[in-house]
């Protein structure tokens, strides 16, 4: 395992001279353009970390699937999906497209905001601590916390989100403050982590909810047949059908180049490289991801 | 003059029935659903008052051509309409397709939110106090201010127009601060006028600029012809042209229920009923300019 | 007069180097980008011919305000826009946005096979026969007639239209066969003129329907107006609005580089010059007639 | 297995009150409410059979999965997905969304007759025989034929698909002659089959392409992929992602009440229930195949 995830960098890591990295914030302009890094949680305990992998990096949209998640314990699934849609991203991931009849995907910008505001919690603060807690006990690392400098600067560059985040409050998909829950948006995607975390966070969800070096169950199956789902359906922007032909595994990426990858049964993984194709997507990522997948023969239509 | 207002009053006032007055603030909700008023003023100066001309009621939409016209005044028009259209409105007076590429219409919210955020003055304050001191000079009218009631009323339920403002900044149609222009915004729909004082604006742009009382010019010919050109291409909402058809005078409206009206060359008109047809239109008030534009044959196609 | 036309058509003449002749088909590819010509036809009689005068092109969407005039007369106001919008057009000339519920334009491409399909005859030969009459009538020129080489031409890149027209049948704004109804309208494009023919046809317009030569009526007032407000609010395709608060005058263009022009009570005015800018309206075209309307204060807010 | 089947369906059956059956064509409208089948085939070569399951029923969207199959054998994947997309039906089935520019799914009519045209064939006739041939030999049934009363009362109803059909040629997304494609995408949608047909045809994509009874490869393995990828992705129309999470099998339906489903490396399934919910999947069909994916756990999230 440790050399196929070695060989398959130094394979692959000349493609990020294909993509680019995210601009709209210095903290991401500034990205190691070079930087790659995988890591592989076994189902059963064991995980290797190949390449760069004590770079930190910002969750971005992965957090879209973490909060997805705590919304679905705090209220279940019937309510958290009467506004948000099952089906893949309408449009483009900042779509402003939100009346009162439409359905929308967590993993747009908007319903992920819908989603914050649905966080059970007395003040922003308590939700995103919720939030943060949670992706420290799936990724067992407690030293996880917020990159406030990223924090600061998505908020100067949020007008659109702050757009959405009214539209939201007008169309009725936002009970409370929509500054609020936007702030809670804006620090889940400042969480700062590693591939070593993500794959963690991934072997959760390929365990089918079980810790798999504790035996404990921290998830429901059907909470995590629900986010696995969603991953397939909409967890790489507009190219998740074509994700999902090619890699066949459910995933979630974010603008600062890290993947969120579950083989269900078999592994969570976790890359990363910042150069993103069009679409957003980390390059060099997906064929890591790939090679990884063929090599073990994890594409669910094996 | 004078009796061929009261007829067509009386005429027309039983058509308050087919409408319905806005109800997004009680202010407007509470407004008497019977109250009908005619004004109309001469370019050669005299003027006639019919119905419930006392009554006041806030400007609106109406207030979109005034800010209008002074922020040609103070960026010119080429500056003006960068990133302003000269066509219809596209969509509904709300829309939130609002793009980097396209061109807004100045009568929807939108535009006009972007027209308010080009007014010249140091605060927010001190561009609301012009856009008055135009309405009063244009009206004669000193005593005109604005309507603190329905200022904030109209602010606890404008998200969306929120929502619009920080678009247009993300957009880059919108200078200085969102949340400034839209209360510039809001407040200029609160001013607060009667029938007579629309009229006496609509001879100033019946008089080609010139104020039919002292012969003074106060405003040049170029930005009349604009502004009668906005009104007649997109005052009325999503049904301009057929009220330009049928009528044949530049008009705007508002969700109070005022008009004010254009016949170039010969007089300014003001009407005055609340309730409104499905786009947004005061009913009785159509029908009442429709008269007088057959009786005095000033229809543009005569 | 005389010498305005000629001194215009020097001043102005240079400008086709801004704009594109229409490729789609070889017959509009092939026009001769230099040539410009104007007329005048005067509501008590007169007539002035500049420029190529004797230069013929073909009606393209000018003719859409000649069907719609038929269509009225056949049907009634109220039938005609039963379906048919008096706004301006929504989104471009051929656009597919066609649903049951949605109105269109008379003068989009949908809108004006939709108007063909009204247009009384027992046949697809006796409409188009009908509509070359009313040319003929309103121009007094018994010699115009189709071009067919463009007629064929057009038929050949009609995949667009094609599609349109079944649209048009599967949402019920066409009764009778959607093949027949475009066979018309391709005729009616194909319909061959000079400028003389249109400042012919503009001056009936000009004159409310009655023809300046024999003073005989040969259209209904109402008519007329609605021609000239469908002129007005989307004669210029997405520019109708900045061309009405321009130039001033209700005119209707065609890809060709014709423009029908209306100076109500005073001319009709035709002008002819290939070249068009992106919108698809004749650059010299329009600076002629601006020429025109400030020479003898012709803007309809004059 | 028998016994699993048989008290699904009655478990089930009641369900067909809350659907109604497609009206637009007699055919469908006429079809037996209360008509219930499922068949499942084994990879290794049983089946079983439950219910009225010798009832006949036409594919429908059913055979978009069909012809995309052998539009990539005869082209190749890269030429098939140049014009159409991997992703999920952007708008509704029968969109007319379609651009030079954007792509289409094969799951959605316009891509489905997108995909018609790319069929190898001297005439429409040919390409129609191969599509056919390909439906015999995936169910091992020489039978199988064309509804021809369908097909012909398809051919009336289908202005809206002719309409696509030339926007396809318009926007260069078909070669050949649009009405041909539209005829062999209306004969396809005829093409009658049972839900043993359905079953059989399942398996072998159930079984990666090799024929569970024979043994012998009769797809490629990569083709497979792909078009399980697609079903998921969009082949329950506008509910594939919600499908997706609660079924967890790649699926296809038709609005005549059939669904085709692949329980990879276990089971192909049929089921048939003419009455859809309103998105136009079978509703009783959907809830047996919940049964049957629970009771054998074929979830692919298992």
């Amino acid at each position: 395992m440790q050399q196929i995830l070695e060989d398959s960098i130094e394979k692959n890591r000349e493609y990020y001279k294909l993509g680019q990295v995210a601009t709209y914030i210095p903290a991401l302009a500034d990205a190691d353009i070079q930087a790659v890094a995988v890591a592989v949680t076994d189902t059963r305990g064991g995980s290797h970390l190949a390449g760069d992998y004590s770079k930190k990096f910002t969750l971005q949209s992965i957090s879209k699937i973490i909060s997805l998640i705590l919304a679905i314990e705090d209220n279940g699934e019937e309510y958290t999906f009467r506004k948000l849609s099952k089906e893949s991203i309408d449009g483009f991931f900042n779509s402003i497209n939100i009346t009162k009849d439409n359905k929308l995907s967590p993993m747009s910008n908007a319903g992920a905001i819908s989603v914050c505001s649905m966080i059970k919690g007395k003040s922003p603060e308590e939700k995103i601590d919720r939030i943060l807690n949670l992706v420290r006990m799936f990724s067992g690392n407690t030293d996880i916390g917020i990159d406030y400098d990223v924090y600061e600067s998505e908020k100067e560059t949020s007008n659109r989100n702050k757009a959405i985040a009214y539209l939201l409050k007008d169309t009725e998909k936002m009970d409370g403050n929509p500054e609020e829950a936007l702030d809670v948006y804006l620090k889940q995607c400042s969480i700062e982590v590693s591939v070593g975390d993500l794959a963690n966070i991934g072997a959760i969800l390929a365990n089918n909810g079980v810790n798999p070096y504790t035996g404990e169950r921290i998830l429901e199956k059907g909470i995590v047949r629900l986010a696995k789902g969603v991953m397939t359906v909409s967890g790489m922007y507009n190219e998740s059908g074509e994700y999902f032909m090619d890699v066949g595994l459910p995933s979630k990426s974010g603008v600062s180049g890290g993947i969120l990858s579950v083989a269900s049964n078999n592994f969570g993984i976790g890359v990363y490289s910042p150069p993103l194709n069009y679409i957003g997507n980390s390059i060099v990522g997906k064929y890591i991801l790939k090679d990884i997948a063929e090599k073990f023969d994890l594409h669910l239509f094996r």
